[in-house]
């Protein structure tokens, strides 16, 4: 997938959308109307589509260099200063800032004083396409969502589009960005995405494997000093019937002890990228002295943050589809269309689960208290622990207090997993280094159905029910999607 | 790497060689003087080079299907038959069948009965050719070695040339060869090689994981039932400060108890792909009912087997340089040429150790005694543990007992690993399977460092020294070997 966009390509500012966020000053010289950037290629060409003349047209050329705003919006640069020096401009690099998580911590870091640039190679977007997919909400272009940031309060986010797979790129965007702290998001995140077929399941192990291995050499070679966050996952220990550490244990045995790598479980193709990720790591730390902390990320549920609420361009994507949905999420757009809740087998499946604002929230705390060099850290990452039973009946309740008539349903488990089971995670790391969980709350839970409800004509029913098996995963290309 | 071999090559039967196995009849007729092959691909070419003709050349088209011989040999068929009736004429593939323990694997799966397949892509021949480097013995081509198999035994190794991360190729062979048990060492199998540069990190890992997934996917498409015998290593489990169990260990924690993979501490890019693979073939193995088993093989030292010391034409490589040798065939090396043992670091670093008769005959075990269906079997497969010091010194004294003069030098660990450290490893599954060890002894290094100082004149000794440090290693590709 290197090099999706080689030259160049153009956008539109989206037409309005429902509204939702507070409003703006949309006015025709609110935002700038053209920008360029510099390229290390001097062949790069500039391309207008036909017909856009009399629209407001942005070029934007895909490039290693970071798109410079010409126009105005320097005005607000003073604006909306985060208060927190702790930053002390350090440069942290959002591999993957397009997408759910990502998106939020960008613009959470850069409110909080950070230098951010963006690196995507907005694969993402075209996994929609693909798989005839979509947000439920309508989220704008990544450099739309990047200007109005910018109009907002001053502060620029950069922007690198490419793949990392490619070093040539991310070597680039790493001399060009010299980034303090990386934070890496630019994996292929979804589990059922990794089962669909064998050309998927291979993807998204080169894809997350090849690409931080990239990251580790580009830190090595351009910035010995750089943190890297990287995400995992919860889901990288499975279900163990022992207590879950936070990335080590120490075992004693036959009269001797020692601290060793918690045992991992991975259940998919993308769980095991994971898996994988955090070994080639930790050898880093250790051979070549990287710093680096391993978030074992839980599912993650909600959808606004401070920073998203801000404006419509600014929102964020949400998935409710079996493929990319998860868990909390799919059941709320489920509850709001009258689909009944899908539970996959018997329910008793217990995860760690955390709102996304606790996702920005625990990044940020990893960045402001680097790992040492040579360390490899690893936090557990969310807030809470609940079963697949518990999330539905949690919905249920809220939904019957919006009126909503809420079923639950058993659907045949496309997964391969226990579906009763001892779960006990510790996830003591973040807390003691400051975070403030926001626990599932009914408040929050209104707002998320409140906020199906309002974007409900927008969901494809057909994308519900799950339509990918661990078991029946085959070798042929999956190229139907109805 | 995919399609290394697109249409077609040639090649000629090695001029004779120094007179160290039992002679064969080498006449003009003895062995066929030309064999072609079916392709699927119908555009395939007929290439013979220019001034051939008056030689003994013979063509061959590298494809996914087998090599037919056309010539005589058959009147051998009867001879040689296995009187192991275990194998029932089950059919093995041989991932990797050209390379040090891939073919004398072959050979004496052969020999025991079984029907074999060779699968190789060649390219460990193209890595010696890349970094200036060769085989202490000097060793025949794939298809000559099978023609000799053939003449001296009757019995046919089928062949297919190609690479098994190109899908397309492994599924042929799959519906062609129809195997009931894949033996899997085709992997970039050096822990050196992979530490050289970036790209070959990414190459090792890339190589070694999408070819291992692309089996098992195979395998679930196309065979169910046969069992997967996977090339793992002792190095995956690194140098806990406890006993290291064969796969599993039983841990309480907290007052609860399960069985979980044992934890791994991998110390290169290699040994990590390995670790990787693992977990894949693990989870495969829970998911689809995948029967494994991993052989966590230490270091193999030795060279000839029964089947490979039959005939020249059979003999098995002997790597010596610090890229592909293994510490005592190149401490053996060293003392028949003059070169000081390099002894890396401190000397303590312990490993297990076996004899490669035993390589070949656990993996018969392992084929004979399969694992079940959805089983992850995992032995560890080594006989004796030595440090390197202890190594040292029993070549020393080997050597002294030759005439030989043997010093030792410690030389700056290039590896980032523990030089002084417990380690004390299970190795009795195969035991008890039926496993009878050749341990090291006093005639087996005799005979070992006779055979080195038949072929020191073929020794560079530029080759000795190592050369790749697992700290420098850097982004830019390395292409200058001398």
């Amino acid at each position: 997938m290197a090099h999706l966009l080689s030259t160049s390509c153009s956008f539109k500012i989206p037409s309005c959308r429902k509204p939702f966020f507070q409003s703006l000053d949309q006015g025709p010289n609110a935002f700038p109307t053209s920008f360029t950037v510099k390229t290390s290629n001097p062949l790069v060409r500039r391309v207008v589509l036909p017909g856009e003349s009399s629209q407001r047209s942005h070029i934007v050329y895909a490039t290693t260099t970071p798109i410079r705003q010409e126009a105005s919006a320097q005005k607000h640069s003073a604006l909306h200063q985060s208060s927190n020096d702790a930053s002390k401009q350090k440069r942290v690099m959002v591999i993957g800032g397009d997408g759910y998580c990502g998106w939020a911590t960008a613009l959470h870091l850069s409110k909080k004083g950070y230098e951010v640039a963006i690196v995507d190679n907005l694969i993402r977007r075209l996994f929609d396409h693909q798989l005839g997919l979509d947000s439920l909400t309508p989220i704008s272009s990544i450099q739309n969502r990047i200007r109005c940031w910018k109009y907002l309060t001053g502060k620029t986010i950069e922007l690198y589009i490419g793949d990392i797979c490619d070093f040539e790129f991310l070597s680039e965007t790493f001399k060009s960005f010299e980034p303090d702290a990386v934070v890496h998001f630019g994996e292929q995140r979804s589990a059922p995405y990794s089962m669909i077929d064998r050309s998927r399941a291979v993807y998204t192990q080169h894809n997350n494997v090849i690409g931080t291995l990239n990251v580790l050499f580009a830190i090595k070679e351009f910035r010995e000093h750089c943190h890297l966050v990287k995400l995992g996952t919860m889901g990288e220990y499975g279900t163990p019937n022992i207590d879950i550490e936070e990335g080590y244990i120490t075992i004693t045995h036959n009269g001797r002890t020692d601290t060793l790598p918690y045992p991992k479980q991975a259940s998919s193709f993308y769980h095991l990228s994971k898996v994988h990720d955090s070994n080639n790591i930790a050898f880093t730390c250790k051979a070549w002295g990287i710093r680096a902390t391993d978030l074992n990320q839980g599912v993650v549920y909600g959808v606004t943050t401070d920073e998203t609420a801000m404006h419509e361009e600014l929102c964020n994507r949400f998935d409710y589809d079996a493929v990319f949905g998860t868990a909390l999420n799919r059941f709320c757009v489920q509850a709001a269309v009258g689909h009944p809740l899908t539970v996959y087998g018997k329910g008793g499946q217990t995860r760690g689960y955390l709102d996304i604002r606790d996702t920005v929230q625990c990044v940020e705390i990893a960045i402001a208290n680097p790992a040492e060099r040579g360390e490899f850290r690893v936090f557990n990452q969310f807030t809470e622990q609940f079963s697949v039973n518990e999330l539905a009946a949690l919905v249920t309740k809220a939904g019957e207090k919006l009126g909503l008539d809420v079923e639950t349903k058993s659907v045949p488990n496309p997964r391969v997993e226990a579906e009763e089971h001892y779960y006990n995670a510790k996830h003591t790391k973040l807390i003691e280094l400051g975070l403030k969980p926001h626990l599932l709350s009914d408040s929050l839970l209104d707002s998320l159905l409140n906020f199906a409800i309002l974007y409900k004509d927008r969901v494809d029913s057909k994308q519900i029910m799950p339509n990918v098996s661990w078991r029946k995963i085959g070798v042929k290309p999956k190229t139907v999607t109805t």
